[in-house]
């Protein structure tokens, strides 16, 4: 098509979105050393990755080594950070300031770089106004109108449960596109507001069924 | 062969492992709630799940629900925590008391049925003696004879990244048989101990992929 106009990469399934996160991270590393070259090889053995697995995950989008000389580490960061939608911030806010959400408003991993917590909320009376790391936790009459007013894109939900669901729907209400969700149930998707869910409890399970 | 000792079931996947942990948190509700059979589809409509893709699980190991009458529920509710290794109490200790460990040490979750965290460990002397939720912060000098004394199985760490794999190994050392790990980073894993990784970037890049 006479188009300059590239469209998306086909759907990237979610294993491959979290290799090329772990990759982009190894890069970004590398980077901030100085390498301005370096071979999959390279990348395996000192992140402990796969060589092929890379050189596989990276041609589907065109990316390929030269023998000898390796990735141009500046290069494929852009593109990978392009690829992942980490090319720009991302504001996110909490809904539910209790263990996990205070927790991950004081993370620093979501306080650089490509992500940005501007808000806490919670319905608790006793938790408003309560200083939690960098945020003042505000009542959720403020949500909506902190998402309109800032953009904020990204909502990361930690209440109990049995309020999860109409929690997710304020959520969707007030404009946040996707949710990070650790409440341990399955929420009703809507559409267009992805969901992904951190069952801590699911993991401790993997790890139970190893142990017999 | 003739003997009465039936090995595991064959090696499951990570993604099938997580789906009989959901279904086994759907049959322990309705179990609960006095529920004594219950189809797939019911199973499928009530937790937003796939009928097909719930039989088709529970088929490869010979659970078969009756075409009319359904799955009996405390039946395969015990099948499936034999399965997944739930039929008993499994000890964990965490190590790394900041924000993420101490959020663990008070999450519910991990202090009923299946698991209970018994020690909270930290280098920093500042931090040793405070008490979070039900424990007191040890000193990492406390860790072998704990998880000895108390044949600690599972350890959680929620170290800083730099600090992750020599807190993995002293884990090994001590006798922990499987660590969830909470640091930004691909550990270097021992025979035998299996390692979980959960990296909330990762889960925030996914969606930001989304975004765009």
């Amino acid at each position: 098509m006479p188009t300059g106009h590239f469209t998306m990469n086909p759907e990237l399934s979610p294993l491959t979105l979290n290799r090329l996160s772990v990759y982009l991270r190894a890069l970004r590393q590398v980077h901030l050393e100085g390498t301005q070259r370096i071979s999959s090889l390279e990348l395996a053995n000192r992140f402990h990755l796969s060589a092929a697995q890379i050189r596989k995950d990276l041609a589907q989008f065109g990316e390929l080594g030269i023998r000898g000389v390796g990735y141009d580490v500046g290069h494929l960061r852009g593109r990978l950070e392009v690829v992942l939608g980490l090319q720009r911030e991302h504001l996110a806010v909490i809904v539910g300031a209790g263990n996990i959400g205070s927790a991950l408003a004081r993370f620093p991993g979501l306080n650089s770089g490509n992500f940005r917590v501007v808000g806490l909320f919670d319905v608790a009376p006793n938790r408003i106004g309560v200083e939690v790391g960098p945020l003042r936790v505000q009542p959720m009459s403020e949500l909506a109108p902190t998402v309109a007013a800032r953009q904020v894109e990204l909502g990361i939900l930690s209440v109990p449960a049995d309020v999860a669901q109409e929690n997710y729907e304020m959520m969707v209400r007030a404009g946040i596109r996707a949710v990070l969700n650790f409440a341990p149930l399955q929420l009703r998707e809507h559409d267009g507001v992805r969901i992904k869910n951190v069952d801590l409890l699911i993991f401790l399970e993997e790890l139970a069924h190893f142990l017999g």
